[in-house]
């Protein structure tokens, strides 16, 4: 299996980097900040580029200051000073990490200091579906001494990253191609008798061999006529007939996650099964029309839940139906009640209805979409109505 | 290729978590704790044995209370609760997330403030090489409401998880093998003239093949006569004569790391080159002689840092000369100037001495052991004192 030819070039150019800045420091002027401090893989990767597999380590912490007029700059251990220097990024602080003494504080504290103020406040990770990638203590302390107040900047950076480029969303796409060859092809890799964890395997491993660069999400779940959870395994449970095999991925290509699922029917599955997912493949339907501009998340969701439960839902313990996607395997908004985000133009999101449609019996289907000005258009290849069957 | 067949049993027995547990709270009792607050996939995994890829996603917080006595307690998203049912956990509570104005927090403070008080503190995850998960704004809104006080927990957590148990060994020790296996194999599957990134490739699906379950940490560089960094990458650069291939690679089987490298010569390298890695070489087998109970972490440093120092280092850019590591890439302690910690029988640590020879060219050679009684034993396939070629 060699590579998808079609892949998007790697990386962003300068002119990108010199756009999002831009549209971000208007964004950050709105929320009346002077800056923001970024410390997590993707935020700092959205402003750079700057790429690693590093951010497994936890032992250092690193940077980023984006001002609300000017450059950004990164205060990082000097172990990533080459690969920053690779990018964009013109002003590169390092110290020489890791030193528990004062890791990178001091340094930090310098930069943001001697921010121009305007309004005195700069925003930090510090709100919903974010978690500041450094030692709370390191935090509290850094706040402290600096002379501007730290605020919650979560909401404005989701504001940012939650309308994508075309760059952006052309990377998305390419994975999304990627994922839906490799489900499409598994029925020929997996058989009854298999277990979770082969197929699992074989699915990861057709999606490197496809052009992926990673795939830090793929649970596999299998069960009678459904399944009692989507978030976990595999285990070592073996596909029997009637049985529904549910894999999910979020893999990358070039920092960019898709996030979507497929179910196969384990030779003859119940009636009940197929009706199912027939009602979510119908619910994802209405759901794909109602994600176009003007509407909201709750709209989507109404829309959907409206299907699944008409088909016999006795719930389902997802909690949405539905979020964004992009650096990230879920980014806000979220396709529910109460979340009242007006869909845009740009915005890249999963169509993600699911029901329980019998006690431990659920089934879950997804999609992945940009939206346009027209509406929604598909980033995945439409899963068949019908179960795919593996046997 | 087939899965290696020595894999340890996976998951632990109910046995085992007593003992992690009883463990723990009697460390819990030296630091006068009286429980600790998690909320991050390793602590909770290490506690629980519950495994998900769905930490991927940011959206919904998790927690897991250890009390100083009596059992742990989950308070987490309805999602998760069908898995964690399955561990040996009995007491789950839920909550139906994602809920923006109250994403467990009443539920998780109800649970601390029920704990029996004797040094009226609890532990969190606030210190040195972790970061909590959950948003700041909400960790300190519910410090301000819990009647007990909040301490830095992580020196205790760190104290709990560095001295890991045999069947923790046996796990790192299995995907050690892998990893190794993998590297002897790869000279027969690249080439001169392809390019990092294909190598790299190669790489990651050989690893699956022989059972790894994913590989979150695997850059690849490579340069004339050595590297300018080890963190980052693949890029497209193709490999040519006189190169020296860097690989370094944290795969992982049942939820534990290895984190060791490689290096190779690409056709005939200078004798500089040649003289450098047989330098690190000998630095590792120093380190491991020098990684023994009694000593310290320094004392490792120190043996390393002489030889690399005699070989004609020019420093490096790493900042230590090896870590522990487990359920996490990298964990304390640090091989380095400072870091005094008294090596004892348990623990996992990788010997990491690195030299930049010239500037630009640096080498970095790994490998991991446990540290017994007598002293270090491999947990990898030694690699050769001279460079494997690849031609």
């Amino acid at each position: 299996m060699a590579p998808r030819l079609t892949a998007p070039k790697r990386g962003f150019s300068p002119a990108e980097f010199e756009r999002r800045l831009a549209r971000a420091q208007t964004i950050m002027a709105q929320y009346q900040l002077d800056g923001l401090l970024l410390t997590t893989p993707h935020n700092i990767r959205y402003f750079t580029g700057f790429d690693s597999q590093f951010w497994e380590s936890p032992t250092r912490p690193w940077f980023l200051v984006v001002p609300v007029t000017g450059l950004p700059i990164a205060v990082i251990p000097e172990i990533g000073a080459p690969e920053m220097a690779l990018t964009w990024i013109k002003d590169i602080r390092t110290w020489p990490a890791p030193m528990p003494a004062d890791d990178g504080l001091s340094l930090l504290a310098g930069v943001i200091s001697a921010l121009p103020r305007r309004h005195g406040r700069i925003g930090a990770e510090l709100g919903r579906e974010m978690t500041i990638r450094m030692p709370v203590i390191e935090f509290l302390a850094l706040r402290e001494r600096l002379p501007v107040e730290v605020t919650n900047g979560s909401p404005c950076i989701w504001d940012i990253r939650m309308v994508k480029t075309e760059a952006e969303v052309a990377h998305i796409h390419h994975i999304c191609q990627i994922a839906s060859d490799a489900y499409e092809a598994l029925p020929g890799k997996v058989r009854i008798g298999d277990n979770e964890r082969e197929a699992c395997r074989r699915l990861r491993i057709d999606i490197a061999e496809r052009g992926a660069d990673a795939t830090p999400f793929l649970p596999a779940i299998s069960g009678p006529g459904g399944v009692p959870q989507i978030v976990c395994g595999p285990h070592d449970r073996t596909l029997v007939e009637g049985d529904i095999l549910f894999l999910d991925t979020g893999s990358t290509y070039d920092g960019y996650f898709c996030d979507f699922d497929r179910n196969y029917a384990i030779g003859k599955v119940s009636d009940a099964a197929r009706r199912a997912h027939e009602a979510v493949w119908d619910a994802t339907e209405a759901g794909i029309t109602a994600a176009r501009p003007g509407n909201t998340t709750e709209d989507v969701w109404r829309t959907m839940a409206k299907i699944v439960q008409d088909a016999g839902s006795i719930g389902n313990n997802v909690g949405r139906l539905g979020h964004g996607l992009g650096l990230q395997l879920t980014e806000p908004p979220s396709h529910m009640p109460g979340d009242n985000t007006v869909i845009r133009e740009g915005m890249v999101l999963t169509i993600e209805p699911g029901m329980e449609y019998a006690p431990g019996k659920m089934i879950v289907h997804e999609e992945n979409v940009v939206i346009t000005v027209e509406g929604a258009r598909l980033l995945t290849k439409r899963a068949p109505r019908e179960l795919p069957v593996i046997s």
